[in-house]
């Protein structure tokens, strides 16, 4: 994909996302939910959260999209987690995993790696977390770098290059590495997004709302386009913010505040730097 | 009622909301239980959100009104609900019902059943949700019109009157659709209250949170004023709110804040239309 | 511990924190979960909310510190919460209890019961549960006053002041009660911190997110000085917020950023007063 083709459907992207209002339900933990309904809302989709079983199962064959975030696990997941997948697999429905807290317990390593054989469309998550999930895959050599702390990243983005790359040519969709700059790749192209704020990272949420506003995008696009538009107009949205505050909670308020007010035109034009591998 | 004395009690509910601080428990969905808990602290009274059988049924006997909002269904209220239910109306503790995601998965559905026999005191909802239940409960039917998708309104408020009609009468109390303007009737009367703001669906709660103040409400006042008091509330804050923010997130800022300095003059003064039916 | 020297622990507690981020996890209710995260990131440290058992017994081992909030109980915190404590205990963990909803259901009181056993490091609550804890363990005697209504006090600060120190003793650590001013024990000395803001009883979760917040400053310090530098951060950022809001949105986003902003000076040098009991 060339930078102009990538451009146009970015715009495409956002232009569609509003017209359409597409629902982008989630899977996603109870810390954040607010925040990515909000972000959701805020880019032209619609929220819903969900858990029992049957309700994941049937929404799986009506959503055009869906997120799965595995920040906060309950026990039912057991159950919740692999009908989901599947049925989310039998409808060709594209879906957005971030593999938040991978590594924490037997449960969530027990569902992610159910995950290689009903794969998502994009994963998103800090370089640790891109990492561990290759790694859980055999996708790249298990004594390859990276750590997981909680939810917090101890590698940097470049780092995870080869593990996205890899990710992202098993699942046959993107893989969005979060950082200072974001990488996304679908293992052909790689893009770089530049932007946002380091008070970003003083927020809770931040990378669980991109995942949730990339399941809208990926409801009217394709994956690596989805998860472009996605970073561009979280970056785009953060300058902003951090031009007009400089602590969090006010920061969070401008961001969504502006992620609403993004028009296509500012995230078409935000920092963007396209590789061929 | 005439409007002069609904006037009368509605100023009445405002300024006893504020004065005796009534605690109305929720069970409610996990997004918006912040918003929701905000609200009804910022109209004067007091929040608690529950999840426990036990817990449910020991507060339907101490609590002055409970809200109840079906967002998100966990396992466990097969059991929570039913005794939750039974233990309201062996206390007559009035309580409000929001039927979010009604149709959604068979446990949902099988609650929403059990409540025609045990039923709420107001029921809150967007048009959709209100036909649904209508429709459930056998009270119309069933081939009328009438769609719900996730927690989104399809259908507009005024196909819902007769659905909120009879719906009122089968349970002795008030229903309130939402939308553009809000509709409230208990059977008898229809007040409509007008106002809001369309940054109110740009934000993810604003149904719930209603549905919270209304439980309020309820504890201090009969079941028409005390939805008619949280919609007039509602109308008058949004109104507020828009007039000095156009983006969401400090529009919900604005709002919250709007809710906690309304003043009884302002609640009472919002633009209300009351027919008899 | 003379004045001079607990505010020099202040200070190097609020500069500790954000030098080290320390991840303090926590099994908290689900209501307040993003103030308590966004609070515990905004005085540096790291923030992950957590439900399973095996999660939780192996957090408990690697965490510097924890916060447990009993706001929300869940069926499965009858297999959670023993094995937590348990873990925490064998690990030498330090932890925050907040006994928030004590009293509530057959299941709180058992685990709060067991705790007893298994102590946490610092107990933070309003004057009447602070009393109702002291009095299910028997630490105090059983008719001494306390009611507890759902979340809120019905009791003074100083109504505490004995079953506080009876329970430092008890623990071994260090008690704050919450309220007007702030009392802060360790069984020796009392600190008395004052400040804050009315708005803060109009915001929910004002009381998890400074038990959230203790549980950082835990990470770096003694369970006295923790539990007196977040209150003293928090009745800072209290007054500063509330020079700039009068209503509790704002206030609340305010505050926040107060917190963030805080410097070791302004903590330090907030309105303290230290007795020898």
């Amino acid at each position: 994909m060339n930078e102009v083709d990538l451009k146009l459907r970015i715009k495409a992207a956002v232009e569609d996302a509003r017209a359409k209002n597409p629902m982008a339900p989630s899977i996603t933990n109870t810390v954040t939910q607010d925040f990515v309904a909000n972000a959701q809302l805020a880019v032209g989709g619609s929220a819903a959260m969900l858990y029992l079983p049957d309700e994941c199962e049937a929404i799986a064959s009506i959503a055009p999209a869906v997120y799965i975030n595995m920040g906060t696990a309950f026990p039912f997941y057991a159950e919740t987690l692999p009908r989901m997948i599947r049925a989310l697999d039998a409808n060709d429905t594209p879906w957005v995993l971030d593999p938040v807290g991978i590594g924490m317990s037997t449960l969530r390593t027990e569902l992610l790696h159910q995950m290689k054989n009903f794969p998502p469309t994009i994963v998103r998550g800090n370089a640790s977390e891109i990492i561990a999930v290759a790694r859980l895959w055999g996708l790249i050599d298990a004594q390859s770098i990276g750590k997981v702390r909680g939810v917090d990243a101890t590698d940097d983005v470049e780092s995870a290059r080869s593990a996205a790359i890899a990710l992202a040519r098993h699942i046959d969709g993107a893989v969005a590495v979060s950082g200072p700059d974001d990488l996304i790749t679908d293992g052909k192209s790689i893009a770089y997004s530049s932007g946002g704020s380091p008070l970003m990272t003083k927020i809770t949420g931040g990378g669980c709302s991109l995942g949730g506003v990339m399941a809208v995008y990926l409801a009217v696009t394709d994956p690596f386009t989805a998860a472009v538009t996605a970073s561009a107009a979280f970056n785009a949205a953060g300058v902003f913010a951090a031009s007009n505050t400089t602590a969090p909670a006010s920061f969070k308020v401008a961001f969504l505040d502006a992620l609403y007010e993004n028009s296509a035109h500012i995230v078409v034009t935000n920092a963007l730097r396209l590789e061929e591998i």
